[in-house]
């Protein structure tokens, strides 16, 4: 799942201050001329990229750089590090999307995020992804992202007991009161939620939050106190280490659950916590080159991605050169920035997570299930093929002589 | 392995700015007492902390927040998100440190961390964990850390060829130039390293660089060469999928490899990329307080520990009640901050690596081997203990009612 916008934000803002040029000056590794030519930089070059929210795949190219090769090496490692963990999140929400069958996915991630930078981008890829909001109240702000929160432990135990706290909680947050009953004993908890919640003459409430235990027999037996008690319409939130497995988990076994804070595991993604991506030279000086390292090889020219649909799910990817075109194909690299400027509007965060759910619901259903590592591996062009046999011989050929 | 700094900046200076508060106001969430509240907000409480660079275990009480429940929770988030992160990464960088034998490790992951913080602060935090330095030229400007780079890829496929892009770069930095020798093939490339290098007059260069391929036979392949050709000083780097496992195996088979390059596994601590570190209240108006959640218990009570060494290694750590004393042990939480001042002065980064050197070699040897997952588990103090029990049995006697 693409994730983009500060890639664009940092190409169009990047420069060094005189501060920063006195400190590599400082350091003795560089020219003068170089330290000048830092002074007035700018990206004066071309961003193609695949939109915010598209479904990509392994191998894909889904951002093309095309710019003087001084800015193009200069932007390198902060645009491969600020596309990675985005794109990793993303799927990871859309992963845990595509098995919650309706219910609500909070992000609650940000106290295990690797600092607060990725907190924020957390945030921001879990709602492309899917989710409906976030406890991130920052990411609220900056990104216009609907905040989500419950009440904390702690809450609980400045009390004298749960009634206090829940009686406290609930006047303060009539609306909105889930109530954590998991601090001394689940069962007993929701129990005391059911009384505070009649002592203050409360007829509904917003629900309650599980974030300890075993998740499945705490559901169904929260659901049946708190049906019994009259209390059919509120909510059963579960959190404290879930994943898309134990999502899925869950509501195959009929978990009661009906809505789901999703943290540590989402927001480092746990089981793929980094993405090997490239950025690499394809076309240099009107010639086409590539790098033979073993395992490490890539393909030469300027490229562009062709997606083809049948009955409106997505059949195959065609990277090709730039310049061909494939009939029916819709073309993915799109030009967003044009000499330093910005070409095309960016979408709106709420667009975004439109589109995302859109390309996401195209797959063919056999990479849609999170249990199997299916996915698409695009078609390479015969012309860039034939470029790669050529540039192979001719290496050869250099190393024998 | 302890690291802080970013908490204690954190505390000393954290605001809402009038916009922050006009947010908050803008959800509807909040009650106006309380946005005027965080208008004047300062942390006005006390901070004890293990020092930065110190060897901690798990279950040990590392961070101490003594201060008015509101400031306690507003902290809370940032704090842990904070701490955990670097933590992880020191650990792993000593980790790496302790099999290098002498050799020279180098941060090369900013493009691989989570957001450009966490890159900054695995600069930061690896450097403190025995590392040598980072190819992350703004941590270097940040903190002082030396500042270590080698050639691109790109660089070397922007030149007509490898030796032609060998003596462009040698020029430049005659003294600094580790050849990427790996761009089209290993062995021809160490060739053309040599072959460069004697066309330019260069009777020293400073080595070259494996970026992939089996870093072994490579390894002794490319002294050979160096060696023969009279460039025995040359120094062979590795990099490219590098860890303290792998280190230690080419090492211990005897590869002549003189430095690493760590990126992608150590920023993003693979193997454990995230900390279950928890935030809990222990003691609230003169009380001490604990959680009963399953597997979630926590020790009531504001704490010190104690380290007992014993020849010059740690014997054991004991946890007690803050005001109890262990003779000859050595408490380990020290006051930081002081009524929301600053009253320690906080060491350099340089006398934290060598704290932490000296911290991790005061381990059991047990302890420091990177294939045994033994640690310490910290002694509770009886006083602690009983209060644990009366706790408990209050907590069932208040059930049964």
């Amino acid at each position: 799942m693409q994730v983009l916008n500060s890639s664009v934000y940092y190409l169009l803002n990047l420069k060094f201050t005189k501060e920063d040029v006195d400190y590599l000056r400082s350091t003795g590794l560089f020219e003068e001329d170089f330290l000048k030519y830092l002074k007035n930089f700018r990206f004066t070059g071309n961003l193609y990229a695949v939109d915010e929210g598209e479904v990509i795949f392994p191998d894909e190219p889904i951002v093309q750089v095309e710019a003087p090769l001084i800015e193009a090496q200069v932007i390198e490692t902060f645009l491969i590090n600020t596309l990675q963990h985005p794109i990793l999140v993303a799927t990871k929400a859309m992963r845990c999307y595509s098995v919650a069958g309706g219910t609500v996915l909070v992000d609650f991630g940000l106290r295990r995020s690797h600092g607060t930078d990725a907190g924020m981008k957390a945030a921001r890829a879990s709602y492309i992804g899917g989710f409906a909001g976030t406890s991130n109240v920052l990411a609220g702000k900056e990104y216009g992202i609907p905040v989500f929160g419950t009440m904390a432990h702690s809450f609980i135990l400045a009390h004298k007991d749960e009634i206090e706290a829940f009686i406290d909680f609930a006047t303060v947050y009539p609306e909105n009161a889930v109530l954590l009953v998991d601090t001394y004993d689940t069962v007993e908890g929701v129990h005391n939620a059911v009384k505070a919640m009649k002592m203050v003459g409360f007829k509904h409430f917003k629900g309650i939050r599980l974030d300890s235990g075993d998740l499945l027999s705490l559901s169904k037996i929260s659901r049946e106190i708190l049906d019994r008690e009259g209390f059919k319409d509120a909510i059963i939130v579960a959190s404290g280490g879930i994943n898309e497995y134990k999502i899925k988990e869950l509501l195959d076994s009929g978990a009661p659950i009906d809505g789901w804070g999703v943290g540590t595991e989402l927001v480092v993604s746990a089981d793929l916590p980094y993405l090997d991506c490239a950025y690499k030279l394809v076309e240099y000086d009107g010639r086409p080159v590539m790098k033979f390292s073993t395992k490490k090889k890539t393909l030469p020219y300027k490229k562009q991605i062709y997606r083809i649909y049948e009955e409106g799910l997505i059949r195959k990817d065609v990277i090709t050169r730039y310049d061909e075109k494939i009939d029916g194909g819709k073309p993915l690299l799109n030009k967003y920035i044009e000499n330093g400027r910005l070409i095309k509007e960016l979408p709106s965060l709420k667009d975004i997570r439109e589109k995302a759910i859109t390309s996401f619901n195209s797959l063919p259903e056999n990479m849609k299930d999170i249990n199997r590592a299916v996915h698409l591996y695009p078609e390479i062009s015969k012309t860039i093929e034939k470029t790669v046999k050529e540039l192979e011989k001719k290496h050869l050929k250099e190393k024998k002589r």
